[in-house]
């Protein structure tokens, strides 16, 4: 948002608002997954981010549904979190030089997107329901659980064995 | 982290710049709460910005004592993902002019604050351990926990009043 933005008047425009947001984050987060795949060198790591890279593209395309379902055009606005999230991820990972180290550095900057995600994704849904949409709601509802699992999986691959192959450095 | 800053090199180092991270964004959000304080409107939400400002004023001094304990001088470094964090709350609060919707904003605001720090104090908490000072993966705990019960009590705040109200407009 910012001076050319349209004025947030009600918890209508709010929604709509934070649906742009987010979906300007799915889109950043698709483009930042790739290199962090690139990145990491654990296999089960790899893999999560593969994974999580397919869920993003479909998440996308349930908030196209929910735009359409809410009758909006989807639109992306830019989301200064998610840029800063992302910025300062691929700065911790070009301080890195050792793989095990860059793994743990990785796991940990996902884990903060995902809690970036789970934070917006359950108030959207809260939202949804205020405004009498739990059509809307039921949708976001499928993103909160893939975005909350995948940070349990985040944390299960940090702590089974890549914080502990980093600790030895 | 930048062209200026220490390699991160082990685990210990990553463990260290993400104490740094946090001291940074602790900072700012004693800085971010105080407006946040003066935008709002709703009785418990301004009760329970007031509430967290002196619990992350406390997490500092908790954060001074885990450097001390790890042997490290207390240091912020700049920390891009607050920085956004807190400048998209700045802009969608700008951008709202009922009080109701500032309302919701603002809950909506600080819960993605919250969720930033459940995500780095996880991490840290998990690296502490990792690295044999479970006397520091204590005192982290205790900071962690208070986050998620911020997080939790502004779910209710928002969904037992401020978002119904919001709704009107």
């Amino acid at each position: 948002m910012g001076l050319l933005s349209k004025p947030i008047n009600s918890l209508n425009d709010l929604f709509v608002h934070t649906l742009q947001d987010i979906y300007y984050a799915e889109q950043q987060i698709t483009k930042a997954l790739p290199k962090m795949i690139a990145k990491v060198s654990d296999p089960q790591l790899k893999q999560g981010f593969e994974t999580h890279l397919g869920e993003t593209k479909n998440q996308i395309e349930r908030l196209d549904q929910v735009f359409q379902m809410h009758g909006e055009t989807p639109k992306a606005v830019t989301c200064p979190a998610i840029d800063g999230i992302i910025t300062e991820a691929n700065e911790i990972l070009g301080d890195s030089k050792d793989s095990d180290v860059i793994d743990a550095a990785a796991a940990a900057a996902a884990q903060a997107v995902e809690h970036y995600e789970i934070a917006r994704y359950g108030t959207l849904i809260a939202w949804a329901r205020e405004l009498g949409r739990d059509d809307c709601a039921s949708v976001l509802e499928q993103t909160l659980v893939e975005e909350k699992a995948t940070d349990a999986k985040l944390t299960d691959i940090a702590e089974a064995r890549v914080n502990r192959l980093a600790a030895r450095r």
